[in-house]
Protein backbone atom coordinates (compact mmCIF):
# COMPACT_ATOMS: atom_id res chain seq x y z
CA UNK A 1 0.00 0.00 0.00
CA UNK A 2 1.34 3.42 -0.73
CA UNK A 3 -0.11 6.15 1.73
CA UNK A 4 1.36 9.24 -0.44
CA UNK A 5 -0.86 7.90 -3.22
CA UNK A 6 -3.55 7.57 -1.51
CA UNK A 7 -3.11 10.74 0.26
CA UNK A 8 -2.55 12.26 -3.04
CA UNK A 9 -5.56 11.05 -4.59
CA UNK A 10 -7.92 11.78 -2.26
CA UNK A 11 -6.74 15.51 -2.93
CA UNK A 12 -7.38 14.60 -6.26
CA UNK A 13 -10.89 13.97 -5.76
CA UNK A 14 -11.86 16.62 -4.28
CA UNK A 15 -11.21 19.07 -7.03
CA UNK A 16 -14.14 19.63 -9.74
CA UNK A 17 -11.54 20.82 -12.56
CA UNK A 18 -9.37 17.86 -12.11
CA UNK A 19 -12.64 15.10 -12.55
CA UNK A 20 -13.09 16.95 -15.95
CA UNK A 21 -9.55 16.95 -16.96
CA UNK A 22 -9.48 13.42 -15.75
CA UNK A 23 -6.66 13.39 -14.06
CA UNK A 24 -4.87 10.41 -12.64
CA UNK A 25 -2.10 10.11 -10.51
CA UNK A 26 0.60 7.39 -11.68
CA UNK A 27 3.09 7.89 -8.81
CA UNK A 28 3.27 9.65 -5.24
CA UNK A 29 6.66 9.80 -3.22
CA UNK A 30 8.16 11.97 -0.91
CA UNK A 31 8.79 14.89 -3.06
CA UNK A 32 7.92 13.47 -6.62
CA UNK A 33 4.77 13.07 -7.85
CA UNK A 34 3.28 11.78 -12.21
CA UNK A 35 -0.09 12.53 -13.39
CA UNK A 36 -1.52 12.00 -16.42
CA UNK A 37 -5.03 12.85 -18.71
CA UNK A 38 -5.90 11.49 -22.05
CA UNK A 39 -6.53 13.67 -24.98
CA UNK A 40 -10.09 14.87 -25.46
CA UNK A 41 -11.22 17.70 -28.70
CA UNK A 42 -12.54 19.53 -26.12
CA UNK A 43 -8.69 20.27 -24.43
CA UNK A 44 -7.85 22.12 -27.46
CA UNK A 45 -6.65 25.83 -28.55
CA UNK A 46 -7.28 27.08 -32.26
CA UNK A 47 -4.79 25.03 -33.92
CA UNK A 48 -6.07 21.79 -32.04
CA UNK A 49 -2.54 21.77 -29.45
CA UNK A 50 -3.51 21.23 -26.11
CA UNK A 51 -4.56 24.31 -24.84
CA UNK A 52 -1.98 26.42 -23.30
CA UNK A 53 -3.98 26.60 -19.83
CA UNK A 54 -4.37 23.03 -19.41
CA UNK A 55 -0.55 22.93 -19.79
CA UNK A 56 -0.21 24.98 -16.94
CA UNK A 57 -3.24 23.00 -14.98
CA UNK A 58 -1.25 19.90 -15.11
CA UNK A 59 1.98 21.30 -13.66
CA UNK A 60 0.35 23.56 -11.07
CA UNK A 61 -1.08 20.55 -10.44
CA UNK A 62 1.70 18.28 -10.48
CA UNK A 63 3.83 20.63 -8.64
CA UNK A 64 0.99 21.06 -5.72
CA UNK A 65 0.25 17.29 -5.25
CA UNK A 66 4.38 17.09 -5.10
CA UNK A 67 4.50 19.87 -2.62
CA UNK A 68 1.81 18.06 -0.70
CA UNK A 69 3.87 15.07 -0.35
CA UNK A 70 5.87 16.88 2.01
CA UNK A 71 4.21 19.33 3.47
CA UNK A 72 1.80 19.19 6.98
CA UNK A 73 -0.59 22.05 6.51
CA UNK A 74 -2.44 23.58 2.98
CA UNK A 75 -1.15 24.75 0.36
CA UNK A 76 -1.44 27.81 -2.34
CA UNK A 77 0.02 28.19 -5.43
CA UNK A 78 1.32 31.96 -4.82
CA UNK A 79 2.89 31.87 -8.88
CA UNK A 80 3.65 29.37 -11.36
CA UNK A 81 5.35 29.69 -14.84
CA UNK A 82 4.89 27.72 -18.19
CA UNK A 83 7.50 27.41 -20.99
CA UNK A 84 5.72 25.94 -24.07
CA UNK A 85 8.92 24.17 -25.74
CA UNK A 86 6.96 22.40 -28.82
CA UNK A 87 3.36 21.69 -30.29
CA UNK A 88 1.32 19.87 -27.54
CA UNK A 89 -0.42 17.24 -29.19
CA UNK A 90 -0.39 13.47 -27.98
CA UNK A 91 -2.87 10.79 -27.06
CA UNK A 92 -1.85 11.47 -23.50
CA UNK A 93 -0.04 13.94 -21.19
CA UNK A 94 2.39 13.20 -18.33
CA UNK A 95 3.20 15.78 -15.88
CA UNK A 96 6.36 15.06 -13.59
CA UNK A 97 7.11 17.52 -10.88
CA UNK A 98 9.74 17.36 -8.13
CA UNK A 99 10.32 19.69 -4.85
CA UNK A 100 13.31 21.56 -5.60
CA UNK A 101 13.04 23.18 -2.05
CA UNK A 102 10.49 22.67 0.60
CA UNK A 103 10.19 24.99 3.79
CA UNK A 104 8.05 26.05 6.53
CA UNK A 105 6.66 28.91 4.59
CA UNK A 106 7.11 28.06 1.29
CA UNK A 107 7.85 25.30 -1.51
CA UNK A 108 9.63 25.23 -4.55
CA UNK A 109 8.98 23.07 -7.23
CA UNK A 110 9.96 21.96 -10.70
CA UNK A 111 7.35 20.55 -13.26
CA UNK A 112 8.25 18.60 -17.01
CA UNK A 113 5.70 17.98 -19.52
CA UNK A 114 5.71 15.19 -21.61
CA UNK A 115 2.99 14.32 -24.78
CA UNK A 116 2.41 10.49 -25.35
CA UNK A 117 1.86 9.13 -28.56
CA UNK A 118 1.83 5.05 -28.71
CA UNK A 119 4.93 4.41 -26.83
CA UNK A 120 7.21 7.50 -27.58
CA UNK A 121 7.26 10.54 -24.96
CA UNK A 122 8.24 13.46 -25.73
CA UNK A 123 9.02 17.06 -23.50
CA UNK A 124 6.06 19.62 -24.97
CA UNK A 125 6.49 21.81 -21.65
CA UNK A 126 7.88 22.89 -18.38
CA UNK A 127 6.99 25.26 -15.87
CA UNK A 128 7.46 25.79 -12.08
CA UNK A 129 5.38 26.60 -9.26
CA UNK A 130 6.03 28.71 -5.76
CA UNK A 131 3.91 27.36 -3.02
CA UNK A 132 3.06 29.46 0.07
CA UNK A 133 2.14 27.29 3.56
CA UNK A 134 -1.43 28.71 4.82
CA UNK B 1 -19.73 46.95 -36.11
CA UNK B 2 -16.60 46.40 -34.10
CA UNK B 3 -13.88 44.16 -36.77
CA UNK B 4 -11.49 43.30 -34.13
CA UNK B 5 -14.14 42.01 -32.03
CA UNK B 6 -15.67 40.10 -35.07
CA UNK B 7 -11.96 38.53 -35.80
CA UNK B 8 -11.31 37.84 -31.48
CA UNK B 9 -14.90 36.13 -31.51
CA UNK B 10 -14.00 33.80 -34.69
CA UNK B 11 -10.60 32.88 -33.25
CA UNK B 12 -12.87 31.92 -29.66
CA UNK B 13 -14.84 30.02 -31.46
CA UNK B 14 -12.44 27.77 -33.15
CA UNK B 15 -10.70 26.84 -29.73
CA UNK B 16 -12.89 23.58 -28.05
CA UNK B 17 -11.48 24.58 -24.74
CA UNK B 18 -12.39 28.14 -24.90
CA UNK B 19 -16.03 26.97 -25.25
CA UNK B 20 -15.91 24.79 -22.78
CA UNK B 21 -14.84 27.33 -20.43
CA UNK B 22 -17.91 29.25 -21.71
CA UNK B 23 -15.39 32.42 -23.05
CA UNK B 24 -16.93 35.83 -24.14
CA UNK B 25 -15.50 38.55 -25.35
CA UNK B 26 -16.65 41.73 -23.61
CA UNK B 27 -14.24 43.67 -25.83
CA UNK B 28 -11.30 43.86 -28.19
CA UNK B 29 -9.64 47.01 -29.19
CA UNK B 30 -5.99 47.34 -31.22
CA UNK B 31 -3.93 46.05 -27.84
CA UNK B 32 -6.34 45.20 -25.47
CA UNK B 33 -9.07 42.47 -24.91
CA UNK B 34 -11.34 41.95 -22.20
CA UNK B 35 -12.73 38.33 -21.72
CA UNK B 36 -15.28 36.46 -19.29
CA UNK B 37 -16.23 33.14 -17.80
CA UNK B 38 -19.22 32.64 -14.98
CA UNK B 39 -18.29 30.47 -12.24
CA UNK B 40 -19.26 26.87 -12.58
CA UNK B 41 -18.31 24.21 -9.67
CA UNK B 42 -16.52 21.86 -12.10
CA UNK B 43 -14.10 24.75 -12.47
CA UNK B 44 -13.09 24.48 -8.56
CA UNK B 45 -9.87 23.31 -7.23
CA UNK B 46 -10.10 21.55 -4.14
CA UNK B 47 -11.10 24.34 -1.91
CA UNK B 48 -13.83 25.28 -4.02
CA UNK B 49 -11.76 28.23 -5.71
CA UNK B 50 -11.28 28.58 -9.62
CA UNK B 51 -8.71 26.30 -10.24
CA UNK B 52 -5.37 27.85 -10.96
CA UNK B 53 -4.97 26.30 -14.10
CA UNK B 54 -8.43 28.10 -15.13
CA UNK B 55 -7.07 31.13 -13.62
CA UNK B 56 -3.95 31.05 -16.24
CA UNK B 57 -6.24 30.25 -19.11
CA UNK B 58 -7.85 33.19 -18.55
CA UNK B 59 -4.69 34.84 -18.23
CA UNK B 60 -2.95 33.35 -21.24
CA UNK B 61 -6.17 33.51 -23.31
CA UNK B 62 -6.64 36.89 -22.89
CA UNK B 63 -2.83 38.17 -23.36
CA UNK B 64 -2.92 35.45 -26.34
CA UNK B 65 -6.12 37.60 -27.91
CA UNK B 66 -4.79 41.34 -26.83
CA UNK B 67 -1.71 40.57 -29.39
CA UNK B 68 -3.79 38.90 -32.19
CA UNK B 69 -5.60 42.53 -31.81
CA UNK B 70 -1.91 43.89 -33.51
CA UNK B 71 -0.01 40.64 -35.47
CA UNK B 72 -0.50 39.82 -38.93
CA UNK B 73 0.78 36.31 -38.48
CA UNK B 74 0.29 33.38 -36.25
CA UNK B 75 1.44 33.76 -32.47
CA UNK B 76 1.47 31.40 -29.73
CA UNK B 77 2.45 31.39 -26.05
CA UNK B 78 6.32 30.75 -25.48
CA UNK B 79 6.21 31.61 -21.42
CA UNK B 80 3.16 32.81 -19.24
CA UNK B 81 3.44 33.41 -15.68
CA UNK B 82 0.45 33.86 -12.82
CA UNK B 83 0.05 35.80 -9.79
CA UNK B 84 -2.49 34.20 -7.40
CA UNK B 85 -3.07 37.25 -5.42
CA UNK B 86 -6.08 36.06 -3.59
CA UNK B 87 -8.92 33.50 -3.39
CA UNK B 88 -10.39 33.47 -6.48
CA UNK B 89 -13.84 33.75 -5.73
CA UNK B 90 -16.60 34.58 -7.39
CA UNK B 91 -19.74 34.57 -9.75
CA UNK B 92 -17.86 35.87 -12.87
CA UNK B 93 -14.12 36.46 -13.85
CA UNK B 94 -13.13 39.11 -16.06
CA UNK B 95 -9.89 38.67 -17.24
CA UNK B 96 -7.78 42.15 -18.98
CA UNK B 97 -5.16 42.33 -20.99
CA UNK B 98 -2.78 44.85 -22.84
CA UNK B 99 -0.09 44.75 -25.13
CA UNK B 100 3.00 46.04 -23.36
CA UNK B 101 5.30 45.76 -26.52
CA UNK B 102 4.54 44.73 -30.07
CA UNK B 103 7.55 43.42 -32.22
CA UNK B 104 8.47 41.20 -35.36
CA UNK B 105 9.22 38.27 -33.51
CA UNK B 106 7.83 38.79 -29.82
CA UNK B 107 4.66 40.16 -28.16
CA UNK B 108 5.25 41.44 -24.40
CA UNK B 109 1.69 41.57 -23.10
CA UNK B 110 -0.10 41.61 -19.07
CA UNK B 111 -3.17 41.04 -17.82
CA UNK B 112 -5.64 41.69 -14.61
CA UNK B 113 -8.35 38.76 -13.42
CA UNK B 114 -10.76 40.34 -11.19
CA UNK B 115 -13.68 38.35 -9.59
CA UNK B 116 -17.33 39.33 -10.08
CA UNK B 117 -19.72 39.30 -7.35
CA UNK B 118 -22.74 41.24 -7.38
CA UNK B 119 -21.09 44.51 -8.61
CA UNK B 120 -18.03 44.43 -6.59
CA UNK B 121 -15.30 43.49 -8.69
CA UNK B 122 -11.71 42.35 -6.71
CA UNK B 123 -8.25 42.00 -8.84
CA UNK B 124 -7.52 38.33 -7.39
CA UNK B 125 -4.55 37.23 -9.75
CA UNK B 126 -2.39 38.78 -12.61
CA UNK B 127 -0.01 37.71 -14.82
CA UNK B 128 1.82 37.75 -18.31
CA UNK B 129 2.53 36.14 -21.70
CA UNK B 130 5.29 36.12 -24.01
CA UNK B 131 4.16 35.33 -27.05
CA UNK B 132 6.28 34.24 -30.27
CA UNK B 133 5.51 35.07 -33.88
CA UNK B 134 5.27 31.96 -35.94
CA UNK C 1 10.45 66.00 5.86
CA UNK C 2 9.65 62.21 4.10
CA UNK C 3 9.89 59.38 6.44
CA UNK C 4 9.38 56.88 3.92
CA UNK C 5 12.28 57.79 1.03
CA UNK C 6 14.56 58.45 4.35
CA UNK C 7 13.62 54.84 5.27
CA UNK C 8 14.10 53.22 2.31
CA UNK C 9 17.49 55.62 1.32
CA UNK C 10 18.40 53.68 5.20
CA UNK C 11 18.17 50.35 3.71
CA UNK C 12 19.71 51.05 -0.03
CA UNK C 13 22.85 52.61 1.89
CA UNK C 14 23.51 49.09 3.87
CA UNK C 15 23.61 47.27 0.65
CA UNK C 16 27.33 47.11 -0.49
CA UNK C 17 25.97 46.46 -4.26
CA UNK C 18 23.22 49.31 -4.18
CA UNK C 19 26.39 51.53 -3.65
CA UNK C 20 28.74 50.37 -6.51
CA UNK C 21 25.37 50.56 -8.90
CA UNK C 22 25.00 54.51 -7.50
CA UNK C 23 21.48 53.69 -6.80
CA UNK C 24 19.93 57.07 -5.84
CA UNK C 25 16.29 56.97 -4.30
CA UNK C 26 13.95 59.84 -6.47
CA UNK C 27 10.76 58.92 -4.25
CA UNK C 28 9.02 56.35 -1.75
CA UNK C 29 6.04 56.94 -0.74
CA UNK C 30 3.42 53.95 0.42
CA UNK C 31 3.31 50.86 -1.55
CA UNK C 32 5.57 53.22 -4.23
CA UNK C 33 9.17 53.79 -4.87
CA UNK C 34 11.57 55.40 -7.76
CA UNK C 35 15.25 54.70 -8.39
CA UNK C 36 17.98 55.64 -10.84
CA UNK C 37 21.49 54.35 -11.85
CA UNK C 38 23.81 56.57 -14.51
CA UNK C 39 25.15 54.64 -17.18
CA UNK C 40 28.34 53.44 -17.03
CA UNK C 41 30.49 51.11 -19.17
CA UNK C 42 31.41 48.86 -16.54
CA UNK C 43 27.59 47.91 -16.88
CA UNK C 44 27.06 46.57 -20.16
CA UNK C 45 26.85 43.42 -21.41
CA UNK C 46 28.37 41.73 -24.84
CA UNK C 47 26.86 45.13 -27.35
CA UNK C 48 26.76 47.55 -24.78
CA UNK C 49 23.28 47.33 -23.70
CA UNK C 50 22.96 47.56 -19.75
CA UNK C 51 23.35 43.56 -18.65
CA UNK C 52 20.29 42.02 -18.13
CA UNK C 53 21.28 41.23 -14.19
CA UNK C 54 21.27 45.34 -13.72
CA UNK C 55 17.94 45.38 -15.03
CA UNK C 56 17.10 42.43 -12.75
CA UNK C 57 18.87 44.71 -9.99
CA UNK C 58 17.24 47.34 -10.47
CA UNK C 59 13.45 45.83 -10.59
CA UNK C 60 14.35 43.34 -7.90
CA UNK C 61 15.62 46.70 -5.75
CA UNK C 62 12.80 48.75 -6.65
CA UNK C 63 9.91 46.17 -6.06
CA UNK C 64 11.97 45.65 -2.56
CA UNK C 65 11.93 49.06 -1.30
CA UNK C 66 8.30 49.55 -2.26
CA UNK C 67 7.24 46.41 -0.16
CA UNK C 68 9.12 47.68 2.38
CA UNK C 69 7.51 50.92 2.89
CA UNK C 70 4.57 48.68 3.71
CA UNK C 71 5.81 46.00 5.54
CA UNK C 72 6.61 45.93 9.44
CA UNK C 73 9.59 43.04 9.16
CA UNK C 74 12.09 42.31 6.85
CA UNK C 75 11.45 40.98 3.13
CA UNK C 76 13.64 38.32 1.04
CA UNK C 77 13.34 38.37 -2.39
CA UNK C 78 11.41 34.31 -3.42
CA UNK C 79 11.01 34.67 -7.18
CA UNK C 80 12.07 37.82 -9.53
CA UNK C 81 11.20 37.88 -13.60
CA UNK C 82 12.17 40.18 -16.14
CA UNK C 83 11.04 40.92 -19.73
CA UNK C 84 13.73 43.06 -21.95
CA UNK C 85 11.80 44.65 -24.16
CA UNK C 86 14.07 47.03 -25.83
CA UNK C 87 17.72 47.30 -25.75
CA UNK C 88 18.33 49.52 -22.47
CA UNK C 89 20.47 51.97 -23.73
CA UNK C 90 20.64 55.42 -22.18
CA UNK C 91 22.24 58.11 -19.75
CA UNK C 92 19.97 56.89 -17.24
CA UNK C 93 17.86 54.01 -15.93
CA UNK C 94 14.30 55.01 -13.58
CA UNK C 95 12.81 51.99 -12.03
CA UNK C 96 9.13 52.32 -10.89
CA UNK C 97 7.99 50.08 -8.86
CA UNK C 98 4.66 49.74 -6.97
CA UNK C 99 3.25 46.97 -4.47
CA UNK C 100 0.00 45.33 -6.14
CA UNK C 101 -0.79 42.90 -3.36
CA UNK C 102 0.29 43.47 0.25
CA UNK C 103 -0.16 40.40 2.74
CA UNK C 104 1.00 38.94 6.20
CA UNK C 105 3.35 36.29 4.40
CA UNK C 106 4.28 37.37 1.01
CA UNK C 107 4.22 40.83 -1.35
CA UNK C 108 3.20 40.92 -4.69
CA UNK C 109 5.36 43.92 -6.96
CA UNK C 110 5.54 44.86 -10.43
CA UNK C 111 8.16 47.93 -11.80
CA UNK C 112 8.63 49.13 -14.95
CA UNK C 113 12.10 50.11 -16.27
CA UNK C 114 12.93 53.34 -17.87
CA UNK C 115 15.61 54.78 -20.26
CA UNK C 116 16.38 58.17 -19.67
CA UNK C 117 18.39 60.22 -22.88
CA UNK C 118 18.07 64.14 -22.43
CA UNK C 119 14.69 64.65 -21.65
CA UNK C 120 13.05 61.37 -23.43
CA UNK C 121 12.35 58.02 -21.19
CA UNK C 122 11.38 54.69 -23.12
CA UNK C 123 10.51 51.96 -21.44
CA UNK C 124 12.80 49.46 -22.04
CA UNK C 125 11.93 46.38 -19.41
CA UNK C 126 9.71 45.33 -16.69
CA UNK C 127 8.67 42.91 -14.00
CA UNK C 128 7.80 41.35 -10.98
CA UNK C 129 9.22 40.52 -7.73
CA UNK C 130 7.22 38.39 -5.13
CA UNK C 131 8.84 38.66 -1.55
CA UNK C 132 8.59 36.58 1.45
CA UNK C 133 8.23 38.46 4.87
CA UNK C 134 10.68 36.73 7.29
CA UNK D 1 41.85 22.46 -27.06
CA UNK D 2 37.90 23.59 -26.56
CA UNK D 3 36.65 25.89 -28.83
CA UNK D 4 33.23 26.09 -27.58
CA UNK D 5 34.93 27.43 -24.51
CA UNK D 6 37.51 29.74 -26.07
CA UNK D 7 34.10 30.89 -27.72
CA UNK D 8 32.19 31.56 -24.60
CA UNK D 9 35.47 32.95 -23.06
CA UNK D 10 36.00 35.80 -26.24
CA UNK D 11 32.30 36.56 -25.65
CA UNK D 12 32.97 37.41 -21.82
CA UNK D 13 35.36 39.26 -21.74
CA UNK D 14 33.64 41.49 -24.35
CA UNK D 15 31.27 42.28 -21.67
CA UNK D 16 31.46 45.24 -19.26
CA UNK D 17 29.94 44.03 -16.16
CA UNK D 18 31.40 40.58 -16.44
CA UNK D 19 34.61 41.64 -15.92
CA UNK D 20 33.58 43.55 -12.68
CA UNK D 21 32.00 40.68 -12.24
CA UNK D 22 35.07 38.38 -12.52
CA UNK D 23 33.36 35.79 -14.22
CA UNK D 24 35.23 32.75 -15.02
CA UNK D 25 33.93 29.81 -17.38
CA UNK D 26 34.54 26.68 -15.83
CA UNK D 27 33.74 24.82 -18.69
CA UNK D 28 31.45 25.29 -21.80
CA UNK D 29 30.24 22.23 -23.92
CA UNK D 30 27.03 21.69 -26.57
CA UNK D 31 24.49 23.01 -25.06
CA UNK D 32 25.93 23.10 -20.76
CA UNK D 33 27.86 25.85 -19.31
CA UNK D 34 29.31 26.53 -15.58
CA UNK D 35 30.50 29.83 -14.84
CA UNK D 36 32.02 31.19 -11.53
CA UNK D 37 32.45 33.94 -9.59
CA UNK D 38 34.52 34.97 -5.89
CA UNK D 39 32.44 36.92 -3.39
CA UNK D 40 33.15 40.34 -2.67
CA UNK D 41 31.45 42.51 0.13
CA UNK D 42 30.55 45.02 -2.85
CA UNK D 43 28.45 42.51 -3.79
CA UNK D 44 25.68 42.48 -1.22
CA UNK D 45 22.26 43.18 -0.45
CA UNK D 46 21.92 44.68 2.81
CA UNK D 47 22.02 41.49 5.04
CA UNK D 48 25.24 40.60 3.52
CA UNK D 49 23.93 37.83 0.90
CA UNK D 50 25.41 37.92 -2.77
CA UNK D 51 22.38 40.53 -4.24
CA UNK D 52 19.37 38.89 -6.33
CA UNK D 53 20.56 41.20 -9.09
CA UNK D 54 23.74 39.29 -9.16
CA UNK D 55 21.94 36.17 -8.42
CA UNK D 56 20.12 36.98 -11.73
CA UNK D 57 23.31 38.15 -13.40
CA UNK D 58 24.68 34.77 -12.61
CA UNK D 59 21.85 32.83 -14.26
CA UNK D 60 20.94 34.88 -17.12
CA UNK D 61 25.00 35.23 -18.30
CA UNK D 62 25.24 31.33 -17.53
CA UNK D 63 22.10 30.79 -19.61
CA UNK D 64 22.76 32.87 -22.65
CA UNK D 65 26.57 31.30 -22.90
CA UNK D 66 24.91 27.62 -22.77
CA UNK D 67 22.58 28.88 -25.50
CA UNK D 68 25.30 30.64 -27.54
CA UNK D 69 27.31 27.22 -27.80
CA UNK D 70 24.30 25.80 -30.02
CA UNK D 71 23.23 29.26 -31.94
CA UNK D 72 24.85 30.68 -35.07
CA UNK D 73 23.35 34.01 -34.87
CA UNK D 74 22.90 36.63 -31.94
CA UNK D 75 21.32 36.03 -28.90
CA UNK D 76 19.15 38.59 -26.64
CA UNK D 77 17.65 37.52 -23.51
CA UNK D 78 13.46 38.15 -23.39
CA UNK D 79 12.57 36.64 -20.52
CA UNK D 80 14.78 35.52 -17.25
CA UNK D 81 13.19 34.23 -13.92
CA UNK D 82 14.99 33.77 -10.52
CA UNK D 83 14.32 31.46 -7.54
CA UNK D 84 15.63 32.82 -4.21
CA UNK D 85 16.00 28.96 -2.28
CA UNK D 86 17.72 29.92 0.33
CA UNK D 87 20.20 32.88 1.71
CA UNK D 88 23.08 33.22 -1.00
CA UNK D 89 26.41 33.56 1.33
CA UNK D 90 29.33 31.55 -0.02
CA UNK D 91 33.34 32.29 -0.56
CA UNK D 92 32.35 31.22 -4.86
CA UNK D 93 29.09 30.47 -6.47
CA UNK D 94 29.44 28.47 -9.90
CA UNK D 95 26.10 28.54 -12.38
CA UNK D 96 25.52 25.09 -14.35
CA UNK D 97 23.21 25.92 -17.56
CA UNK D 98 21.59 23.62 -20.21
CA UNK D 99 19.55 24.26 -23.02
CA UNK D 100 16.44 22.55 -22.28
CA UNK D 101 14.90 23.53 -26.62
CA UNK D 102 17.19 25.31 -28.73
CA UNK D 103 15.32 27.11 -31.68
CA UNK D 104 15.43 28.92 -34.84
CA UNK D 105 13.67 31.69 -33.27
CA UNK D 106 13.84 31.52 -29.37
CA UNK D 107 16.47 29.01 -27.05
CA UNK D 108 14.75 27.84 -23.74
CA UNK D 109 17.64 27.20 -20.52
CA UNK D 110 17.37 26.36 -17.37
CA UNK D 111 20.18 26.88 -14.53
CA UNK D 112 21.13 26.15 -11.07
CA UNK D 113 23.47 28.30 -8.88
CA UNK D 114 25.33 26.63 -6.28
CA UNK D 115 27.05 28.59 -2.94
CA UNK D 116 30.43 26.89 -2.67
CA UNK D 117 32.08 26.94 1.05
CA UNK D 118 35.32 25.07 1.27
CA UNK D 119 34.67 21.78 -0.40
CA UNK D 120 30.86 22.09 0.62
CA UNK D 121 28.04 23.18 -2.84
CA UNK D 122 24.36 24.54 -1.78
CA UNK D 123 22.04 24.77 -4.37
CA UNK D 124 21.04 28.67 -2.81
CA UNK D 125 18.89 29.81 -6.09
CA UNK D 126 17.62 28.54 -9.65
CA UNK D 127 15.80 30.19 -13.00
CA UNK D 128 15.48 30.40 -16.52
CA UNK D 129 16.16 32.41 -19.48
CA UNK D 130 13.93 32.68 -22.99
CA UNK D 131 16.46 33.92 -25.50
CA UNK D 132 15.30 35.34 -28.89
CA UNK D 133 17.46 34.67 -31.77
CA UNK D 134 18.20 38.35 -33.76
Amino acid sequence: MNEKKEFIESINSMAGFNKWCGISVLSATEGAVEIQIEWREEMGQYSGFLHAGLIGTLIDTACGFAAATMASSNLLASNFSVNCLRPATGEKFIARARVVKPGKQQFFTLCDLFSVTGTEEKLVANGETLLCVV
